[in-house]
C-alpha cells in the first residue's frame, strides 16, 4: 500500500530570515502575495501555512483570489501571539487581562480567517507563554489561565474548526509551558473537546528528546495528531533545517508512524532557512521527503512487524537497515 | 508558616555502587538490615523507600521487626523490573506473555509488601519499558501493554495502596516510554483512578528539561503528585546526586512549590553516591535541603506574588535574589 | 585576601534586544552616547566594551568625549563580523577571498579603534565561521584560513593589543568553528604569538558543557586567559542570562579560579535580557557577582585544599556548603 | 579512489554487559580466549583492540597464539585505570602518590603488553580522571598531574609504540578532565611528542557537540590522528550503538574526511552491546560500515569540492543527497 502524502508549505519558510545577531536580516523579505507565488513554485506543494498575521499586510479576498490563481488551498492558520513586543512577557497567560484579552483576540481572529479562507484547522504555538528564570512564574495561576484561554478559542472554533496546540521545549522563552507531547496530550484531554488536538512538529518532538515517531504514535492513540510540522535539527535546539539532512532513520520511522496509524493530514514544512534561498530549501525538503517516503514504501512491514516482536534491535536493523545499506 | 517536611531515604541510595566500568563495584554491598540501621542513623530521616526484591533477601517480619527497632516506617516500596537480564527487552510492555505476566506478578507483589509493611504506596518506574534503535518498537503495541498493565496493578492496590508512576528520559534504555511528566499525567487521566498518580524525581524532571517546579505544580493541578524523589544533576543526564550541589535555585523553587501546593508527602532521597560514603551523602542531603526549606521559609512570599503579576524578571529576582545573595 | 574585582558592561546588553520571532524588537534600541550614559548608571561599573561597527554611528572623538564624561574606560573593542549578511558564510574563512579581506579588514579596524579608545585589546568571537550541515564546509581549507586570519590580526594588533578569540558552540551557526576551550587553546598554541589569547564567556563553557572554572584554570596554565564575559544560562543554549540566577556554585567556583589563578583583568557582562530591561539587568548582575564574590572571600581556602587533596566530595562540599546553607 | 579500510572489534563489545541497574549482567561474560574466537568469526574484522588488564587471565604467550590461531592482529592496548575502585576518585591524576604510581605502572604495562604482541599503540582513555561535583578539584593540580603523567607514560613508550589519547566529556565522572578534541590536541601540542596522538571515538566526539568528520579533520592538520573508535550515539551519552543506526549524514562525512586526510590507521569497534548479541551486532557494524564506506565511494568529490566553495548547504546538499536519496 502506497503512501499518498500531501505537502504544504510554511509561508515564512519561504521568506527573509533574520536572528539577533543579524537583525536587518539574511536576506530580503517578501509580500504575502509573492511568497504564494513561490509557493506554487515549489513542486509537490499543493497548499500553504500562513499567520493571521499575515492579514494585516493582506485582504481575505485579495489573499483567496491569489491561492486560486496559484492551484493552492491553506491548510492551517497559525496564531501569531508572540511576534509583537506586547506579548513578551505571554499571550494566552498574560497575567494582565487587557492583553491576555488581545491575544484571545488574535485566536479567534484565526479562527475567522480559517473559516473564511477554507482552512481546516488553526494553530496555537503558544511561544511566548513560559518562563526565563526561575520564581518568573505563577505556574498554578499560569496553567488555568492557559487551558481555560485554549478552551475559549475551541470553544469559539466548534464545530468545524480544528484547533493543533503545537507544544516546543523552548525558544522564545527559556521554559515554554507547552513544553512536550505529554503536556499537550494532557491539555486535550483536560479539554474533552472533539476539536482540539495537537500539531507535531518533528524538530520539536527532537528537542524535547522525544522519539518524533513515537510521539505520532502516542497522540494516534488518542486521536490527536491533527498536523505535521516537518524539519530536521541536531536535537539541542530548533535547528529548522531541511528534512533528511540530519536524521535519516527517525524521519523514515516518523513516516512511517504516520503510516500505519493513519494519518490523512498535511506535511507541512515549518523550516527557518537562515542562510539558504527558501525556495531552493523547500523544494528540496519535498524531494527529501518524497524520496524517503519511496523508500518507506519498501519496507517489509511484515518482516518488520515479526522482528519487533522479539523487541530484539539485531532482528529489526536487518530489516530497516535495507532501506539504505545495500 | 513555616514547612514540616518528611524524609525518608531510598535504601540503595546508601548501599554499595556501581556502574559498566566498575562492575565489581565502587564500594561494598550491604545486607537490607544494615541498610536499615544506616538510614536511621541519617539525621533528619524518618522512613525508608525499598524495592520488592529486597525481600528476596529479608523475611517481611524480619524487615518490620527491623523497621521498627530502628524507628523507621516505610514511605514506597518500588517495583523492581528491570535489575534482572529477564526484563532487559521490556517488563510491563515485554511482547511475550510470560515475562510480561512475570513483571505484572512483581507488581503485585510489590502491592502486597506495602500491605503487609503498612507503605502507603508503591513506585512503577518502569525503567525496561521503552526502546533504544529507531524501528525497534511497535510503539502502538507499547503504549496499550503499558497502559494496560497499569491498571492491572493499579486495580489490584485499590484502594488502599497509592500506585505512583515514576517517569525519566532515558537510563538504561535510550528512551523510557515514560519519558516526561506530561506522559505520566496523561496516563493517569486515561485510567482515571483515584489510587494512581505520579512520583516526581527531580533529577529525572531536570533531565527532561522541564523546570522541576512547574512539573509538581503540573501534576498538583489534578491532585496527581503522589511522592517526590530527591537528588541533583547536570540536566543531561540522571546523575544522582547530593540536592543543593548543583541546582540551588531551581531546588529552592521546588520546595516552594510543594508548599504553594499543599503537598504533604515524603521527600525521599533516590541518590546514587558512586564514590562517596552513602551514609555521609545521606546525612548531607537532608542537612541541605532542611537548610534550603529554611531559606525557602524567609521567602516575603506576599512581595513574590506582587512581582509575579508583573511577569517581570527583575521584580522576582529581587525578591528571591534576597535567599542568598545579601 | 580580598578580590578587587573589575566590571565592564557590554554595551549591547543595556541595547534593544529581538530575535527571529520579534524582528522589530523587544525594546527600542539606544544610540551609543546612550548607551554609553546607562553604562555610567550601573552601579560599579568602570568600563564598557562595545564592537567596532558602533563607530559607524558615533566618531572616536566624539566616543572618546562622551566616555570620558561618563569616568568609563573602554576594556574591549569586539569585531563584529557576524552582523551583516554578506558575512552570513563566514567572515575569517570566507572562500570568496573578497569578502574574506572585508572580514580581516575589519578585525584591523577593530585593533585600530582600540589603539584609538586606549583599549586593550580586541575581541574575536567569529559567530558565523562554522557549518550548519554535515559535508557543507571544507573544514581542512577552513582551519587554514581561519588560523592564518586570527595571525594575520594578531600580528597588526602586536604588540600592544591583545587579541582574545572567544570560543562558542554554537549560535548563530549550528556548529561554530572554534567551538570549545581546547580548540580556541590550540589556536594560541599553533600561533605562538604573546598578544593571542582567549576570552572566556561562562556561558558559552557551560554550553560546551564545560565546568566554566576548570576552563579558566586551563588557560591560565598557559597563561592565556585574556577576558572574561559574565552570564548565566541552561547549558544547552547561550541564554544571556544575569549571573547568580541559574548556576550559582558554577559561579563561584568560576570566581574562585580566577583569583587563585590571579586572573587581574576585567568581568565583563555579556548579556542579552530579551524582556528585561538593560540598565536593571546589568545592575542586578553587578550585585550579584559583587554579593557572590564576598561569599568567596569567606571560603576557607586552607580547608577547601585541604579537601580536595582526600578527592572526596563529601570532604569538600562540607567545606563550600557553607557559603549558602547555614 | 576506493577506500581500503581495516577493521579492529574492540574486544569489550564482544563480552556480556552491566550496568547500575543491573549489576549481575544482560548477558553471561565470556574468557579472553572466547572473545578473541568471536572477533574471528566477523565478517571483515582482521584485528583485535583489548586492555592491558585482560592479560590479568591470560598470558602474553596464549594471547599471542589465540591470536594467531585466529589470523589477528593487534591493534591497540588500551590502559584499564579505572575498573578497580582504587581508581575511584583518580588514576593519572590521583592525589595519592602511591594510586598514581600504579595508574602510572598500568599505563607502562600496556606498553609492554604492546611490544611484547606487536601492537603499534595504547590507549589512554582516562575515565576516572575529573571531578562530579563543583569545587571537589583542584584544577591546577590535576592538569599539572595529567600532563605529566601521561608525558612519563609517551617517553616509555617511545619511540616505537604510539599513545593514543582518548576524550570524552563524561561517564563514568561528571566531567572527565579530557573531555573534548580541543583539550586532546593541546596536550599534544604542549607535551611535543612524535609518539602522542589522540584516539577519537565516534559517540565521544558527538556528545561533546562536535561534528566528528571535523574534529578528524582538526587533528589530522596537526598529524595528530592515531585511532577511530566507531560507533554511533544520540548525542547526548556514550550510547556506544551499532555504527549507521541513528547518525548516517555524519558517518559517511566522518568517513569522508578519514579518507581525505589520509587516515590510514583502524576503524576500532568501541561498542557496547547492552542487549544484543556482541557477535552479531559487530558483525552488523562493519556490514554498515563498509556499506557506507561504498557509498562514500560514489561521492562525487569534484562536485562536493566545488559546491563546497560557494558555501551554500543548497549546493552541498545537491551532491551528497544523492547518497541516500533518489
Amino acid at each position: 500500500m502506497a503512501s499518498n502524502p500531501k505537502f504544504s508549505v510554511g509561508l515564512w519558510s519561504l521568506d527573509g530570515t533574520s536572528d539577533r545577531f543579524c537583525r536587518q536580516g539574511y536576506s530580503k523579505t517578501l509580500s504575502v502575495t509573492a511568497l504564494i507565488r513561490n509557493a506554487a513554485k515549489v513542486p509537490g506543494c499543493q497548499g500553504i501555512e500562513c499567520h493571521q498575521t499575515d492579514f494585516n499586510q493582506i485582504g481575505v479576498k485579495e489573499y483567496v483570489r491569489a491561492m486560486r490563481a496559484n492551484g493552492l488551498v491553506t491548510t492551517n492558520i497559525n496564531t501569531n501571539v508572540w511576534g509583537d513586543a506586547v506579548f513578551k512577557h505571554g499571550a494566552f497567560t498574560h497575567r494582565d487581562k487587557k492583553v491576555r484579552g488581545q491575544a484571545l483576540g488574535e485566536g479567534k481572529r484565526a479562527v475567522d480567517i480559517a473559516r473564511q479562507v477554507g482552512s481546516p484547522g488553526i494553530g496555537l504555538w503558544l511561544g511566548s507563554d513560559g518562563h526565563d528564570y526561575p520564581f518568573q512564574a505563577d505556574y498554578q495561576e499560569q496553567w488555568r489561565l492557559l487551558v481555560d484561554a485554549i478552551r475559549q478559542v475551541a470553544e469559539y472554533a466548534a464545530p468545524d474548526i480544528k484547533v493543533g496546540v503545537e507544544y516546543k521545549l523552548k525558544e522564545p522563552r527559556n521554559h515554554i509551558a507547552v513544553g512536550c507531547v505529554g503536556k499537550a496530550l494532557s491539555i486535550c484531554m483536560e479539554l474533552g473537546l472533539d476539536n482540539v488536538g495537537v500539531a507535531l512538529d518533528f524538530g520539536h518532538a527532537l528537542m524535547s528528546k522525544e522519539n518524533p515517531g513515537e510521539s505520532a504514535v502516542f497522540l494516534a492513540r488518542h486521536g490527536k495528531l491533527f498536523n505535521v510540522h516537518f524539519n530536521d535539527a541536531y536535537r539541542e535546539w530548533d535547528d529548522d533545517m531541511i528534512p533528511g539532512t540530519v536524521n535519516v532513520w527517525e524521519t523514515l520511522e516518523f513516516l512511517y508512524c504516520c503510516r500505519i496509524t493513519g494519518y490523512n493530514g498535511w506535511y507541512g514544512l515549518d523550516m527557518y532557512p537562515y542562510r539558504e534561498d527558501g525556495l531552493a530549501a523547500c523544494s528540496m525538503a519535498i524531494r527529501h521527503l518524497k524520496s524517503m517516503i519511496k523508500l518507506v514504501d519498501t519496507l517489509d512491514e511484515k518482516a518488520l512487524r515479526r522482528a519487533q516482536r522479539t523487541m530484539d534491535a539485531i532482528a529489526t536493523e536487518k530489516v530497516v537497515g535495507k532501506l539504505i545499506f545495500r
